[in-house]
């Protein structure tokens, strides 16, 4: 066990990246962790009750460490240019056979009831996204012996985590798939982009906490890399997007196993907030509009009747594809447990031929 | 000698940029390949005069390999847009007090000559930026038994580059400082970003020949971790232009010494061709003014006198200051020598540490 795994009681230094909206079922989140690993349940959609049911049903699955991955960011609604954005997304309704919503609907706020639940439930490890949990949970969190983890993408952003108690960082690189986890978003609406190349080394000198390298990181090459950087851990998410128990819907894996380096766009489109994922016809009608979008989260509250309709009928220029860079080293068919191995047996190896 | 020494005969698998405009002096070039890596000349704007002067002096410093480095695009000029980008570097012009030119400039092509004085200047090692040899040129290039190495930013250059018969293909990542190397800007305006993490990997998959990792290649860190990744060898350019032998004007020095991560952005507004370089206000203006730029090399020759002007006057906001994106590494009042023997030592170390 290295320094992280010390302090989140893991065994292997490889951390399931929190994936919300679907793909961290409780068979992944169950099996990394038995794996030795650390899964991830993305609960940043998720209702209270659902949530608080894939808790359980994760507890029940393994006794090993798991963690909980919450969106901590405003959830304020900012519909001031919905019509217009509206005027772009109504023709694609009409495309797929959506009615037109009478009524706008209303951004929820789960949080604050999803915090408490970690804390009821004894989640072991709370992880954030978007931005640091509120200095009371972060109190309440701490004496209740949590362990918590925050994935930022500057140095400035790991500062300001490590100020707050955080106790493992996740230096998103801009190889990454998904949503970029940038703070203010307002200063930089794109999000901060830097490789994960350079930040890693910049960060792990920067903070004294331990640093998790993400995005890219597909194969026991990534694994090696990421360390020699100078991080104590990784964090893969697309790579698990492909294992037999993820919940991601069979088109969006069909199009991630044959997507390239060059296939992803970083898009406001879906939700209002940047991410990366597999360039698509959404993408490029909301992108020419030059219409909006909305902020987060009323643009992801906005699209979601399109991404659901999306995939009910398997198409893919709909949904959101979020997809890393490093596609072309995906695989299929693995259980999350064959890739765990797979990766730990390739590092063994990476390391003996290392300048060879 | 791994297999990259072997192709270019050279002793440590380290190659220094070529950057082109000023950084690559004799004495940086010629340091280089005499502390055992390669040292290149960044030729793409030099008379053919002024370059075979450059290439008889490092030859006179040094015995041991060397590599020219010539752009490979068209360098038609396209003055169609130039009223409305003069009505934004005029008043630039003024306020630099520069006299507005009553005519427009013609670009110069200069790569036929080029080649040439590579050829009978028995240049060793010929390296192409933004796309590859003509045909006719590689041919004699392979007759008189020179070694070919070309940078690419995907996959599917990499592929054209091997097709084409080079030896050596750098795999140029998004965190790179300067210009993006991608071949079709017209289909690609910004270029192919792709992060140095991701890039290697896949490159080094698709192709047999061997792939050197450029682009946020600081230290003994990232030299490693770029072996892990799969790379043969490393290409750094940054962490040269902050060296006592560097060319790079000494207000850009220090601009990159106070850099950090977020400080650069990829523009075309200094040359019509996407370029990683520090945030300033030339970039602000030229993007602001939503015209233009023209694309390459006509927006490089219009924007070369207030450059000129910026770097007599010490003004950094009007030059261009390329930098990749993990410029917090930097160190002043190296010798290139010791920023050599410093990768090397420290990679020795990084090795022995990894997973510990």
């Amino acid at each position: 066990m290295n320094k992280l795994g010390n302090i989140l009681n893991i065994q292997y230094p490889i951390i399931q990246a929190g994936m919300a909206g679907g793909p961290t079922t409780v068979q992944l989140v169950s099996q990394v962790s038995n794996a030795g690993a650390l899964g991830t349940l993305g609960a940043g959609y998720l209702t209270p009750d659902a949530m608080r049911q894939a808790i359980r049903a994760i507890k029940e699955s393994t006794n090993l460490p798991f963690a909980v991955n919450l969106f901590c960011t405003s959830m304020q609604d900012d519909w001031g240019a919905v019509k217009e954005v509206q005027s772009v997304l109504n023709p694609i309704r009409e495309q797929l056979g959506i009615p037109v919503p009478n009524k706008i609907p209303t951004s929820l706020d789960f949080v604050e009831e999803q915090f408490a639940i970690c804390i009821e439930e004894q989640v072991p490890i709370i992880s954030t996204a978007f931005g640091l949990l509120p200095t009371t949970y972060m109190r309440i969190a701490k004496e209740a012996g949590r362990k918590i983890i925050s994935m930022v993408t500057t140095v400035e952003e790991g500062l300001q985590a490590e100020e707050a108690g955080v106790d493992v960082i996740v230096a998103q690189g801009s190889d990454a798939g998904g949503h970029r986890s940038t703070f203010n978003v307002s200063e930089q609406p794109m999000g901060a982009n830097i490789g994960t190349f350079s930040l890693v080394p910049q960060m792990v000198d920067a903070v004294k906490v331990p640093v998790v390298a993400a995005g890219g990181i597909m194969d026991g090459r990534g694994m090696v890399a990421a360390f020699a950087l100078g991080a104590s851990g990784i964090q893969l998410g697309t790579r698990f997007l492909t294992t037999k128990e993820s919940g991601a819907h069979p088109a969006y894996q069909k199009a991630l196993l044959a997507s390239t380096e060059e296939s992803t766009v970083i898009t406001k489109s879906f939700s209002g907030r940047p991410a990366r994922g597999i360039r698509n016809r959404f993408i490029e009608q909301m992108d020419s509009s030059q219409i909006g979008p909305l902020p987060f989260p009323s643009q992801n509250t906005l699209t979601g009747d399109i991404r659901k309709r999306a995939a009910e009928t398997n198409q893919t220029d709909y949904m959101s594809l979020w997809a890393g860079q490093a596609t072309r080293l995906l695989k299929a068919e693995q259980t999350a447990e064959e890739v765990i191995r797979e990766l730990l047996d390739e590092a063994e190896k990476v390391q003996g031929i290392l300048f060879r």
